[in-house]
C-alpha cells in the first residue's frame, strides 16, 4: 500500500521522479496516433506525461518512442543460450518480454527444467512468462528424461509468471479424446492454452477449439490462417530460423482483423539472432512489405499483451512498465535506445549491462548419463543387405524412406561412404539404460570422421552420424564428457566442439561466442565433406518421430507414417 | 472431462447435435466479415459450422446472426426490477450478458445485497457478472444500511461471477491516498477495476491510473474521452436514462481505436427500457450516425468480452456460448430472434420464456426499519426566517443553493406553497436511528399533498417532499408499510403507489407492469401541481451529497461545496 501511495505521489508530481524522457514522438498503441510528449518514469513505471521534476532528464530529440517488443512464443533452448544470455542477445533488438515454452529442457529435466527456467529468468532485463509444456514426452517411441502429467504440472501454476499451457501439439490426442490430454486441458481451465495444429481444418479444427485453445503459430498458408482467425484463434505469425511464415501470412492482415495477430519466433538459432535480430526483424519485414508501422508495432506489443493478459506491458501509458525503445526512423525501425524498467540498457549500438557474473542456481543442470560405450556399441549385425535408409531432403525436417543395399561383411553391415550411406546412432542419455538405436542415413556427405549432438528433438538423446564406429564412439564420449554439446571428430580426435552443459542444450556464454564456435564447427564439418547448410540442425530433427517419413530414436528406426518401430533390414 | 469429451464428439459430427441454424449471415467479430454459414449448437455451446446431423434444424433464411449483446456497466436497481425481471425486459433487445455493479442494494443491505444479486441471477437466460461496489457508503454525511471495507469484500472474489471492483467513484480518495481506498485497490489486485472519474485530466488522471483502473464511463466530451483513451483506459460510452453521451463521443471512434470502446447503459429506468430498449438502442443510434455496423457490434460484443476477460462470450465461434441474435436488417438492427445458450428465447416480437414463478431465495430482502413517526416528526422550530433552500434545476441532478424567507409562526417554520417552497425530509430507514433531516426545496410545484420514495441515492433512506406534515407522515408510513416504494398522497390518502419490497429498491413484477404504475403515479403527481418531467428521479438525487450544490440527508442539510452539514437557517 505504501508502494502504491508512493507511485501516486510521483504521478502527481509531488516528488522527484527518476527519469524524464523529453521530446520523444510517442507511439500510442491505443489510439494509433503518434504524440509528441515527455515521458515520466519512477521506479521502473511510467507515471505520467509532461512536466515533471526529475533526477535525470534525457532529451531524445525527436526519436520515436515505442513500447518494448513481445515475442509471444519462443523456445529459448533453440538459441542454445541460458535466459540471461538470451536477454543479452535480444535486448539490442528491442525485445523486453518473451512468452516461453520450455519444452526442450522439460523433456530432459522435467519439472526441474521448468524450475530452472523460472529461476534463471529472475533479476534480468527481460520479462519472461512461462507456458507449461503440454507434451512431455512427445511420443512413447523414444526415451525422454521426463514424463509430465497434469498432476505434475498443476502445482506450477502457483508461480506468478506461469500463465498457461503451451502449444498443444498433440492435436490428435485432443480430437480423439485421450484422457491424459483432456486432463491437462482441464487443469489449465481459465488459463491460456496455446495451440499448435498445422493444417487442421473444418470439424477437426472445431473439435480442437472446444478445448479452449485460442491461438496457433503453425499457419503456413493464408487460407489456413484465415480459417483459424475466423474461428476465434489468435494468429501468431512465426518467423523462426527454419519455419518462416511472415511473407505468406502478411497479405491477410488488415485494419479490421489486425488486433488478432501476434508476432512470434518459435525457434531462433544463434546465427539468425546475431544476423537478423529478433521480433524487430518481423516488424521491419512487415513495414517494408507495406504494412502500416503502427499495426506492425501493435502486433508486437498491445496484441500479445491482450492475448496473454499482460496487464501492464505493451503500451506507453501511466501504470505500464517503462519498457521502451527509441527509433531514429520509424519505417526502417532502426533501434537507437532500449529502456528496461526505466533503465537504459542499450544505446547507440552498445549494450549497457553486463552479464558476466556466473549463473548461480540451486538446480543442478547436469543431465548426461549414459551406460559406458565400447567400440562394439554401434555394430550392426545382419545377414540381410537391404536396409531402410533415412534420406535427407536438404533444408527440410521431413525425410524420405529409401531402401538401399549396404556393405555386408561377415554378418556385419557397414556404411557405404561412396554412396553417402553413413551410420547414425541415437544413444539414450537420461537414465543410462544403454538403449542405442542404430541405422543408416543418406545425404550428409561426410567422407571421414563423425559429428554428434545432444540436441535431438524431442527427447534430446545423443545423436551421432559417422563414417566409422571409432570416431562415432569418440564423438559420443566427448559429448558425454562435456555434459552435452556439439562435436566434430576425425581420426579419434575432437576437431571442434561446443559444450552445452546445461541440460545438454544450453550454455552460459554470449551469443557472439556461441556463434563463433558454431561457425568454426561448421567449417570443420564442411572440411569433412558435409554439404548440408546446417548439418547440426538437420541432425537434431532426425530423431523427431512426429515428422515424416523415416526417423530414428534410442528405441530404433521409426516409420512415422505407421507410427511404429520398424526393423532396419528388409525381409 | 466427460463433458469436454462429449463436446469434442459433437464438434466432430460424431453425435446428433441439438440445433443447426441454417442459412444465416454470420457476423464475424474477429475478421470483420459477414459469412454465410450454418451454425451447429450442442448443450448451449457453438460446436461448429456446416453440415451436422441435428435434432432440430432452423432455417433463418438469410437473416444476419450476431453475437448476443453485452452491457459493460449497469446498475440493475435503476430499472426497479429484480434480475429475472430485468432479463425478461432486455432479452427482446438482444442483451444476453450484463456486467453489473450492485451499488444501490449494497448501500442498503451490504454483503447480503450482493449475495442476493448473485443468487437471483442464477438459472435465468442472462449472463450476469458482478463487480464489487467500491464505495459503500459513498460519504459519511449520511446513514447507509451498510459499510463495506476491503476485508468485507475480499471473500466474495471466490464467487465465479464476481470479476472485479466496480467504478472507483472516490477518485479524490485515490489521488489523496486514502488508506481504505488503497486497501480496496490492492484487494482487487489482478482483478478488473472500473473507473468513474468525470473530468479527471492530466496528472490527476495519471495518478488515478496508477491504481490499475482501466476503464471509464463518465466521459461527456470528446476531448475527455480521447485523453483517457490515449492513456490506456477502455472507454465505456454510456447512454442511460439521464446521462446520455453517445452522440457526443461517437465522432471520435474510428477503425484504429474502436477496439478500446464499449457500450454501457449505467442506469436505465423502466420507461426507457420499454420505449427505447437497451444496448440495441446504442447500436442503432451509432449505425444511423454513420458508424460501420461491424464496429458498432464489436463495441457491444467482443470488446467488452476482451476487457472483462469473458473468454467464451461475444463471438460466434466454436467453444463460445450460443448466445445469438438474428436480425432482419443489419443497418436498422431490427432483432427478429434471440437465442440464449442455444434456446430460442425471443421470436418475432414474442418472449418465449415465462418468469411467472415467485423468486424464492434464502436471503431476506425486507429492509425498511424506521423509528415510529408522529405528526410532530417533521416540525421545524426556528426563530429565524431566512432558510437555505434547495433549488431544483429541471432535468438536472445538480441543485442550486438559494436563501429564501419562509413562513414563520410561533417559532415554527412552514412551507410557502405560493412561492413553491415545500418541505423536504429524509428519514433514516436502515436501523431505526430516528434520524430525520428536514429542510426546504423549491421547484416541485406541488400545490397539495406529498410524494415520497425509498430510492434516494446513495443510502436510499426515505425521502419525502410535501406541502404539509400530515400528508408527509402518511407518505412515510405508507412507504414503510410497503417495505419501500414510491407513493403519492393527498388528504391523508394514498392516491397511487408502487411497492418496491426488495431492499426498498426493486420489485419482482414485469417491466410493463412497473411502467404502467409509474405512469399512473406520474399522472397523479402532475394533478397535485408538479411540473417536473420525472419528479421521483429528481427526488432520488436530492439526497446525494456528492453532487453540488445543496443536498439533504438524514443527518441534515449538506453544502456539497464545503462537504459539510450546515444549519438550515441563516444567522
Amino acid at each position: 500500500m505504501k508502494a502504491l501511495a508512493e507511485m501516486i505521489e510521483a504521478s502527481l508530481g509531488d516528488k522527484e521522479i527518476d527519469l524524464l524522457i523529453k521530446n520523444g514522438k510517442v507511439i500510442n498503441v491505443f489510439s494509433g496516433e503518434i504524440e509528441k510528449k515527455d515521458v515520466a518514469i519512477y521506479k521502473g513505471i511510467i507515471v505520467g506525461f509532461g512536466d515533471y521534476r526529475a533526477r535525470k532528464i534525457l532529451d531524445i530529440k525527436g526519436e520515436f518512442l515505442c513500447p518494448g517488443l513481445i515475442d509471444g512464443h519462443v523456445h529459448i533452448e533453440s538459441s542454445m543460450l541460458t535466459i540471461p544470455r538470451f536477454a543479452q542477445a535480444v535486448i539490442p533488438h528491442g525485445t523486453t518480454t518473451v512468452v516461453i515454452d520450455p519444452h526442450e529442457i522439460a523433456n530432459v529435466m522435467g519439472i526441474d527444467g521448468i524450475k530452472f527456467m523460472v529461476e534463471s529468468s529472475k533479476r534480468i532485463p527481460l520479462n519472461v512468462f512461462i507456458m507449461l509444456p503440454s507434451c512431455v514426452p512427445a511420443t512413447n517411441l523414444e526415451t525422454s528424461g521426463a514424463k509430465l502429467d497434469a498432476k505434475d504440472l498443476k502445482p506450477l501454476f502457483k508461480e506468478d509468471r506461469i500463465i498457461g499451457l503451451a502449444e498443444m501439439m498433440n492435436f490428435p490426442g485432443v480430437i480423439n479424446r485421450d484422457p491424459e490430454v483432456l486432463k491437462k486441458i482441464e487443469m489449465a481451465n481459465r488459463k491460456i492454452i496455446d495451440g499448435h495444429a498445422p493444417g487442421l481444418s473444418g470439424k477437426n479444427l472445431y473439435a480442437y477449439l472446444m478445448a479452449n485453445i485460442r491461438s496457433d503459430h503453425e499457419c503456413t498458408k493464408p487460407e489456413e490462417a484465415l480459417e483459424k482467425l475466423r474461428n476465434g484463434m489468435w494468429i501468431m505469425i512465426r518467423e523462426g530460423s527454419t519455419a518462416k511464415n511472415l511473407k505468406d501470412l502478411l497479405p491477410i492482415v488488415n485494419t479490421k482483423n489486425s488486433r488478432r495477430f501476434l508476432f512470434v519466433t518459435d525457434d531462433r538459432h544463434p546465427k539468425e539472432l546475431v544476423e537478423d535480430g529478433h521480433i524487430d526483424s518481423l516488424i521491419k519485414i512487415s513495414i517494408s512489405s507495406g504494412l502500416d508501422p503502427i499495426l506492425a508495432i501493435q502486433m508486437a506489443t498491445i496484441n500479445p499483451s491482450q492475448y496473454f493478459g499482460l496487464n501492464n506491458l505493451g503500451a506507453i501509458a501511466p501504470g505500464y512498465r517503462a519498457d521502451l525503445i527509441s527509433l531514429e526512423d520509424l519505417k526502417k525501425f532502426k533501434i537507437k535506445k532500449v529502456f528496461k524498467d526505466g533503465s537504459l540498457v542499450f544505446n547507440n549500438g552498445r549494450t549497457l549491462i553486463s552479464y558476466d557474473k556466473k549463473l548461480k542456481l540451486s538446480i543442478k543442470t547436469k543431465s548426461v548419463r549414459i551406460k559406458p560405450l565400447s567400440d562394439e556399441s554401434f555394430i550392426i549385425k545382419s545377414d540381410k543387405a537391404y536396409a531402410k535408409v533415412i534420406k535427407i531432403i536438404p533444408d527440410q525436417i521431413v525425410t524420405e524412406k529409401v531402401v538401399k543395399r549396404v556393405i555386408l561383411k561377415d554378418g556385419i553391415a557397414y556404411p557405404d561412404i561412396k554412396e553417402d550411406i553413413l551410420k547414425i546412432a541415437v544413444i539414450e542419455r537420461h537414465r543410462a539404460t544403454g538403449n542405442i538405436g542404430v541405422g543408416f542415413v543418406q545425404g550428409f556427405g561426410l567422407k571421414k570422421g563423425a559429428i554428434g549432438s545432444s540436441i535431438s528433438h524431442d527427447s534430446h538423446n545423443i545423436i551421432i552420424v559417422g563414417t566409422n564406429d571409432i570416431d562415432m564412439l569418440k564423438a559420443a564420449e566427448a559429448i558425454s564428457e562435456m555434459g552435452g554439446g556439439l562435436v566434430a571428430v576425425s581420426d579419434k580426435k575432437v576437431l571442434e566442439s561446443l559444450a552445452l552443459p546445461i541440460a545438454g542444450l544450453m550454455t552460459d556464454i554470449s551469443v557472439a561466442e556461441v556463434q563463433k564456435r558454431l561457425s568454426a564447427i561448421g567449417k570443420v564439418v564442411k572440411s569433412l565433406g558435409c554439404k548440408l547448410s546446417d548439418p547440426f540442425m538437420t541432425l537434431s530433427f532426425l530423431s523427431l518421430p512426429v515428422i515424416p517419413e523415416l526417423k530414428i530414436t534410442d528405441k530404433g528406426l521409426v516409420d512415422v507414417n505407421s507410427f511404429k518401430i520398424v526393423p532396419l533390414f528388409e525381409e
